[in-house]
């Protein structure tokens, strides 16, 4: 993997950047679409392609337990098995694993961090993990050895150490132990994916929660080790302020020269806040999981096509989008579909507001190159 | 509307036709795909406009309740509100109605004749039918006046008028006392789309049940007035046998200078069996709802891809088809997005299925022009 800076603006720590994988290029910063199991929800990987997404991420947790990453390697790998030429990143697993067992962050802050684990973690040792599926119930382990081997057989282009993902009400004490764990993870797997390099790059996952200190500690330790380039994961704030503060804080202690990205955070306004930041490239099913639910982005803001009103609503989604959803069909129509309960509804919100996301972000690279940001 | 007999087979009643419409030309024998709503479930209308499909089927009963003919009238008719380019045919609702009351003929011999109404029809008169909606209970009144004006909001190519479903079981008095109100209401139908033709053709509906008889009588009856083509419709017996012997006494009593079609029967072994008795259409959302269930078509049969050997099926669905499905994905990545619950799969199945019918029809005519058949 090659990454090169193009551009730094005067006005902020904004760059453009150009990351060069076996399956071509990723201009950042970027916005990386969510396809869980091996596919953008409602898409094929075909028109995915041609909506110009350039990075796609996928859930190691999830092809695990389906199909199994061993059929994925018979396959030829994971861009065999989807069809896709462009670049993929797969996650560890580790993420998921924890976040489905704990909830997410909202879902914790809401129960007032009473909320307990689902069960479904069943131990964590200094091996691994070991859960239940929640497909079929049985038990699977999942260190950062056999993590490293699922993602080898998966065979993207960037790879994700495996990590612990702390619960967001946990005393400092347990935070920092859990910090130190991920880092010897991390370490180790960083190890195992060096026996065989396989042309993948790995970024190393930045933890320590909501602690500025710890944060800090995990920086200097990521960036001692030969990683590729930088994640940033687990919570970083309980809201966009103390986001914002923590990554004002964090991204100045990130080797510069590496790209950088924000785990899982990709709504509008989030990368808005983010870019000048310096923060690369971004993933987030929100674009994906709203078009599910008739939520359709624009650049007037966010169009709900289910609303009542849209019934007679004759005109494209946006008149100057040029998507194809945009091009041939009107929100009326997909409003029909969507109360028709056609899935039909979910495919052309999707395409757009992929298409969209595509745009934003060749719109903020503009900006950045002109310094406007 | 113009029809046109380009050869009848030297072997059987087979025969190549042209049937020419406002938006196209529909060659003939051919399948008419059925899109409900308004779209074909899982894909969108350019989509199955570049999968070759020449004739898609539109459901009144469902565009009346959702989004309502108005609304389509609005957008500029059924062709502009769901951007098809291609020829469209409606029917009139009452077989939706009827059909939704008294279940299907197979559920009706399951149950030997003791299955009853759902209580949705609410009466029955020589004015029309009320019903009750599916959707929201409202109650809505259906007459001959009242289908053919919602189908000329729809403006579809070929429209159908209104005609009263039999159950199966019915005794013979009540049969005749029904194919005769249907007379009625499909003259009421005739002369409701004469006052307006909109350049909109309309096919009589040929009914009597299972009763020679009575579909000799309704022949005769409906090939005196000036309807376009000729659709056979109501029940033509419980099992293939009774279907093939009915469908031979009928097609020769049809004016053979204009185009039939079969309603509601398009399985691969039906379509097979009609084609020589001289069927030119046939609608069936087998095809499409088969796809749906995992089902794919081939030339060597049907294909379960959810089935567990179909997780190492490397190939595509069928090596020789050149479906956008079959060249860009393997049988093994659709039963994975069967596996995940991804609609993805059934839009890649569902595209499979119908581009194989368009070939099979394609080959069916070859067939026919060489005498094979």
């Amino acid at each position: 993997m090659k990454f090169e800076i193009i551009h730094t603006s005067t006005k902020s720590r904004a760059r453009v950047g150009k990351i060069t994988t076996p399956h071509g290029v990723i201009d950042t910063p970027n916005f990386v679409a969510v396809g869980t199991n091996g596919t953008i929800k409602a898409l094929d990987s075909i028109l995915v392609e041609q909506l110009g997404l350039q990075l796609m991420f996928c859930n190691t947790y999830h092809l695990l337990l389906q199909p199994g990453t061993q059929v994925v390697k018979e396959a030829g790998g994971l861009h065999q098995f989807i069809n896709r030429k462009l670049p993929i990143i797969t996650d560890s697993g580790g993420f998921q694993v924890f976040s489905l067992a704990y909830g997410s962050v909202a879902n914790e802050l809401k129960s007032k961090g009473t909320k307990k684990t689902d069960g479904s973690v069943l131990k964590i040792t200094e091996e691994g993990v070991l859960f239940r599926s929640y497909r079929d119930g049985s038990k699977v382990m999942l260190t950062p050895e056999s993590s490293i081997a699922a993602q080898k057989d998966l065979g993207a282009d960037i790879i994700i150490p495996f990590d612990e993902l702390p619960p967001y009400h946990i005393c400092s004490k347990l935070l920092e132990e859990s910090l130190e764990r991920t880092h010897r993870w991390e370490k180790r797997s960083l190890d195992a994916h060096l026996q065989n390099p396989q042309d993948q790059a790995m970024y190393a996952v930045i933890h320590g929660g909501v602690s500025a200190a710890l944060r800090r500690k995990s920086c200097e330790f990521l960036a001692d080790l030969p990683f590729d380039g930088f994640a940033i994961g687990g919570s970083v704030g309980k809201n966009k302020t103390e986001m914002i503060e923590m990554l004002s804080t964090l991204l100045p202690l990130i080797p510069s020269d590496k790209p950088n990205h924000l785990l899982g955070i990709g709504d509008l306004s989030s990368i808005e806040a983010s870019i000048p930041l310096g923060i690369d490239t971004f993933d987030s099913s929100y674009p994906t999981r709203s078009a599910r639910h008739g939520t359709a982005l624009t650049p007037q803001g966010n169009l709900n096509i289910t609303k009542g009103e849209n019934a007679r609503n004759f005109e494209p989604i946006d008149k100057e989008c040029l998507c194809p959803t945009c091009r041939q069909f009107s929100v009326a129509y997909i409003h029909h579909l969507f109360k028709a309960k056609e899935v039909t509804a979910l495919t052309l919100t999707t395409i757009h507001n992929l298409y969209f996301m595509v745009q934003l972000m060749n719109d903020y690279r503009a900006k950045i190159l002109n310094d406007e940001i």
